[in-house]
């Protein structure tokens, strides 16, 4: 409840990513600026585009005409080698100050400038409807300034977005020059189409499977246009000076008349006014439409063999995006939005006002809804032919850690309850393709996509493998979809069998041995981690098969899971946690030992989310989770000794992934022991909620979103190994928790049990068939509760609701 | 007069250069940290070796022992994409604060930490000589910690260096990682000898010519040690837990006994502690040399020839640095260094003594220091044969704009006036080697030193060619040494025969046509840059050929001299200032015309201060430095419409290259004419002074350095087209112009006139010969002036001293 924070010019982390499912983003950050131009199919934080910007220009009725750049003025250091490239237009006037602020996939920016009489306000956004991923996956933003006339006279407003004709895009060179190699040949027509108008940039250069093909458009719904659709063609920074002192002048542009292409390498900025009158007191909307199109991306987890270093002819295998399956063009897809504008505007607005009109605190509105970023960010990509996959996250210029990573992707829940098709994409390729006939799942899907680097020789991961039948019991009861999940059950099977010959070879329902994990190395012997995620997987295993008329193996199943719950909580609860087992924890490297570990009980909270209830003593569950906060979470980080990587540190709050309270670390402990991850905090968050310690779970979230203040990190990159980290979509976990959200669809019941506020209750659900929002209301005097679900989208036909009367 | 400023820790660009000339730098950044490790014979900003960190362990009687990384904590933003690496052990406990403050050549760290009863100071240096370049050339870092026990007990303190052995270094890779391929065979040694203990760190892998041939060491002068040689050989993290742990524990270091160098791609971390017990209410020093040797460059103006793409085996011509003639390692550097401590300490101390004890105001102070710096920074570099060369200025990896530019370097005086040989050296080049027999010089040094692009084609540049004339005149007068003028004056009469014929076809003593100059284009026709520099080359050439018994050519150029000082004036004056004269500005691009250049007496300043005196009519002069003060000064920038590079913003206060207060801005001016650069503004703020406009010039220079605040940007590092740009060393001209320093060592006398604090007046002069202090006082009784000449270096033997009593 209450405003989502606002970030001022100095969070130089605040960008805000616009941008479809699979369609890479350009992001809005904190001055109004656009900036990381992640358009061409990787990651690219820091990538700017040159001389693409917008401006704004006023002219009063006497024709003095002031002009800005549409950004509040830059913030320190201002150190690069040779001054700020002119390509940033860093030397041109701009607004005094701004102010940012997202509610995904909204983003706001109030501009100030007190020498100006006029209000503006940027609003930009990519439409997004869960459960309509190709409507949520254009290439596309809608940027709309909307300006109020505070003056005493009525003003003619101009605002110019410009663009960089970047096809042949490959990179930066010295001086702030673009790498000039593979520009030639580049158009920039100027349309007029079905009340579409705007620049369509392209150019023959690059054939059609190129890497390289491809086209972006700038275009306005507005009636009244100006346009230059070529800066000056010359030498040095003339360009920007004509641009300038052309639009300066009137705040009209002059176009320069040139009808040839570019020479070869060479490219053109094209700039698009659009031109308002406003009245004193009046206002008017600019509205922009920015879209790109490159359809195709390297057939390879390794994005940086799209380099090019062979040059622009370089033969890359290509593999095509969702997208270009709809579209030819980057124009083509501004005319597709702008056709469907008010439908996708209204939904996607929907969807707003039903995650945000929100009775639940505006700091777990702030981490679940931020968090969707990971799945329209570079982290994940989704090909033509539907399949969906993700890194773990990314580096500044490309995917980082290959293949959809079992035990990463083990604890988002995001992608699963707002674009459950594409989160069953996954379940797909993992039992589908990348379990083998002896049950061995490659965590990392390099079968489905290809890498240079094998993995067949990997360890499976013990947490990943036995995650994903969990996550296959859950999406089966999201959907309601029994015959899918059939499909999948000979391979699901394969990988239990293969847990419990692998895992649990003496049939005593507690993992032992080897258990590669999602910290990168082996735990050995008995330990909560792989453990509890085993019995997890036994449980939903167990009623799958029954399910699927697999009656022998569900009542094995089954009964391996009693006998491994009595064993497990015999042989690792030591009274306030559940520990690792080890006569010498330093016989291995790498592990646990008596420390408490924060994610001891993930395997629990994903049974609970997957409705498949306790794995282990309620009571001893209920007291794990709260020691975890109680040793776990740091309040003060500038005395801890941590030889790994730094996610928290100086006066910050953090929760660690591992703490020995009694003593007892391993000489040299499992890496990431010291860290933070936002990931295992955001499901330990959600857990002790679920268990009934609301408040601990309300601070750990507290802490991980005042860390990521747009100063210190990014509030829409949630960085652990590699930015939009796809471990924060656990995120979501809270949203579930604090609204009791239950469901089985295949059972055909939804369920609300509120833990906050439930006197007055309002918060977003979704099923794998439909969304909407949950409302209670009690009455003060009668004390009764009045309910209410809204279906938003989709249909709950068939599906009872129920409310847990307390 | 007064301290100089410090920089808190959230001042990210204040990093304070170690190293000497030619040997390339390490950095003390403001939290105390080792920061921008340049040693590789190339620039390197931002640049960290990876586990190269300061510790310090403090154990109480009762054993208890607290440790700390001796940096004071990170300042935001923590926003990269993997966490903070942990070769950046950024997760390990720091201590809460620190303030910097720098007078170069030394920097000082104070830290403070309220849970210590320890007061900690770092003084760190490299031992700097004027007149001494070989002293001043060591690969050497001198770090003394002062430490004070302010408590009540007796504690042991323990300072730890720890060091990568870097012999390979070849970048960094992902994940924080370094890159290993050049690793392999790395050895680290203790050694003690002759009083100096430590780790001498090499490889057998790189044979002597070898671009990555090399060592480093980090040694003590304190009796007491403890080290550990190699850090835990061992995987993930674990060496760096090993590290801590061991000092945590008990402030003593384990050597682990390794007794084989490092495998192939594999490198060592080191540690040298220091051990001292202080008492309470004692003291107590650490001392730390740190070299390093790596002696061969690439012989190519391109550095990053030496990137080694082609592995480790890359055959690149390599070409030994200056110190590489004197040592055959980073232990013999060391040892040499301690040996000769006492000398070159005091000297040092002596020079540091010289300059900032001064009546100086602290700002000039500080702009006249802080662009020393660019001699001992990658800018520069210094060959075994003794010749010196520089670049423009740096990227952040490698040298920027090649060959000692003459019209870059047009604008220095530091040089000159600290190691008149080196700049003697630039002459040499210029005149016996770039000068070719039309007389045509190539101004960039290319001939001396190779380059892969030929600058054989390009226009002679009008204002560095003419320039380099005066210099030559400047650095005879400097040093008094007439033969080696007259050694170069036949290239200097070719060069000066060349400008006439070339740029004053028609004889008027007024430069037309096409004239190539320092804004990278040419001016065309009449104007004052090319004009007065012109002016200024006749005159130190009419000089010179008279002592070169070349009396045709002498009354020639003075002939010559007589009617063009005329012309100019005549033609360019406009009652206001000088302006280019042209019919149609737009008819070339990138004129000035009417404009009032910052630029356009630089010819003259530099004739003041080669001595050379008034070159256009003295009031005219007066009038014109005061307009370029008056029109040029901009105080805000938030409206200042730069197409350009931005050198200066919103709020700033600078001086631009251009402006035009009566309109007739060409459509296109000269690129830079929006700009701001600190070497204009410096030429300009000593000319201001010597014609009379104290407060003007001191503004300006205050100007510079309020945008150099350490947040903003690097007070150690004024950028223009490169970091530790060379024109920043028109700064030394300030220090001329206030304490009116004139120098004729040829005629035998050096004279002073203070314009500044003339009642108490303090400060420091050099010639070719010597160097010293001035002074002078005025008794407020009688009003007669006491002064005194000490010299404090070299001879002023036969020098006889001039004062101008008012």
């Amino acid at each position: 409840m209450g405003p989502q924070r606002s970030y001022g010019r100095e969070a130089t982390q605040a960008a805000f990513l616009l941008g479809g499912i699979g369609t890479g983003n350009v992001s809005i950050g904190s001055r109004g600026d656009l900036r990381d131009w992640e358009i061409f199919n990787r990651s690219a934080k820091g990538q700017k585009l040159s001389y693409s910007f917008f401006s704004i220009a006023m002219r009063r009725p006497d024709g003095e005409t002031v002009a800005h750049v549409l950004e509040s003025r830059l913030v320190p250091p201002f150190a690069d080698s040779h001054g700020i490239d002119p390509n940033q237009v860093a030397g041109l006037p701009r607004l005094e100050d701004s102010s940012l602020w997202g509610e995904y996939p909204f983003v706001y920016v109030d501009f100030e400038d007190e020498s100006l009489p006029l209000e503006i306000q940027l609003e930009a956004y990519t439409p997004f409807i869960p459960h309509e991923p190709d409507e949520s996956g254009l290439p596309v933003a809608v940027l709309t300034y909307r300006v109020v006339n505070t003056g005493s006279e009525a003003v003619d407003v101009t605002i110019v977005g410009s663009l960089m004709n970047a096809v042949g895009w490959t990179g930066m060179a010295d001086f702030g020059r673009v790498k000039t190699d593979c520009f030639g040949g580049n158009v920039n027509e100027y349309l007029e189409e079905d009340g579409l108008k705007g620049l369509h940039l392209t150019s023959g250069k690059h054939p059609e499977g190129s890497l390289l093909h491809g086209s972006l458009a700038l275009a306005t719904t507005n009636p009244k246009t100006t346009v230059k659709r070529h800066w000056l063609r010359s030498g040095w920074w003339d360009y920007i000076r004509e641009f300038w002192d052309d639009l300066a002048d009137d705040g009209v542009l002059t176009d320069l008349g040139y009808t040839e292409p570019s020479e070869e390498g060479k490219y053109d900025v094209g700039s698009l006014g659009v031109v308002e009158t406003i009245g004193p007191g009046e206002s008017a909307e600019f509205r922009f439409v920015l879209s790109w199109y490159f359809p195709n991306r390297v057939h390879n987890w390794d994005q940086r063999k799209a380099d090019g270093s062979c040059g622009c002819d370089c033969e890359q295998e290509a593999v095509r995006n969702r997208y270009a399956a709809r579209f030819n063009s980057a124009w083509e897809v501004s005319k597709y939005l702008v056709e469907n504008l008010e439908r996708l505007e209204e939904l996607t607005r929907t969807f707003h006002g039903a995650l945000f009109n929100s009775t639940l605190p505006a700091h777990v509105l702030d981490a679940v809804s931020s968090n969707i970023t990971v799945i329209r960010s570079p982290t994940c990509f989704w090909l033509e032919d539907g399949r969906f996959f993700g890194y773990e996250g990314c580096f500044d210029d490309a995917g980082c850690c290959s293949g959809s990573c079992t035990h990463v992707w083990n604890y988002a829940q995001t992608l699963a309850f707002l674009f459950p098709s594409l989160e069953r994409s996954m379940r797909e390729t993992e039992f589908g393709v990348e379990t083998n006939e002896e049950g061995w799942m490659s965590f990392r899907a390099h079968h489905a996509f290809p890498s240079d680097r094998s993995w067949d020789e990997m360890e499976a991961a013990s947490d990943g493998q036995c995650g994903s039948v969990i996550r296959l019991y859950r999406d089966w009861r999201l959907s309601g979809d029994t015959d899918w999940m059939k499909s999948l059950w000979p391979g699901a099977r394969r990988a239990v069998d293969y847990a419990c010959a692998t895992w649990d070879p003496d049939g005593d329902g507690v993992t032992s041995g080897k258990q590669h994990n999602t910290y990168d190395i082996e735990f050995y012997g008995p330990n909560p981690l792989s453990g509890v995620m085993f019995l997890g997987a036994l449980k939903a295993a167990s009623r799958m098969a029954q399910e699927a008329g697999d009656a022998e193996a569900s009542k094995r199943y089954l009964d391996l899971l009693e006998r491994g719950s009595v064993n497990l909580d015999g042989a690792l609860w030591n009274g306030e946690f559940y520990v690792q087992r080890l006569d010498d924890v330093d016989a291995y490297k790498y592990q646990h030992g008596v420390g408490c570990l924060a994610d001891q009980l993930l395997g629990q909270v994903n049974a609970h989310i997957a409705g498949l209830g306790y794995l282990l003593p309620t009571d001893h569950v209920k007291g794990a989770i709260g020691s975890v906060f109680r040793h776990n979470l740091l309040t003060d980080f500038s005395e801890h000794d941590n030889a790994q990587r730094t996610y928290a540190l100086n006066d910050e709050v953090g929760l660690l992934a591992c703490t020995w309270p009694e003593g007892g670390r391993p000489r040299i402990p499992f890496p990431y022991s010291h860290e933070v991850w936002t990931g295992i905090e955001y499901q330990v968050a959600a857990h002790l909620i679920m268990e009934g310690h609301v408040d601990e779970g309300l601070a750990v979230v507290k802490a991980v979103r005042d860390r990521h203040d747009g100063v210190r990190r990014g509030p829409w990159n949630e960085v652990e190994c590699g930015h939009h980290y796809a471990r924060s979509m656990a995120s979501w976990g809270v949203l579930l928790a604090l609204s009791g959200f239950s469901f089985d669809v295949v059972e055909g019941e939804i369920g609300f049990d509120p833990v906050i506020n439930a006197d007055e209750f309002r918060c977003f659900w979704s099923t794998g068939t439909a969304w909407g929002t949950y409302s209670q209301t009690r009455n003060p005097e009668t004390g009764g509760l009045a309910w209410d679900v809204d279906v938003l989208h989709g249909s709950l036909e068939g599906v009872k609701v129920k409310v847990e009367e307390p």
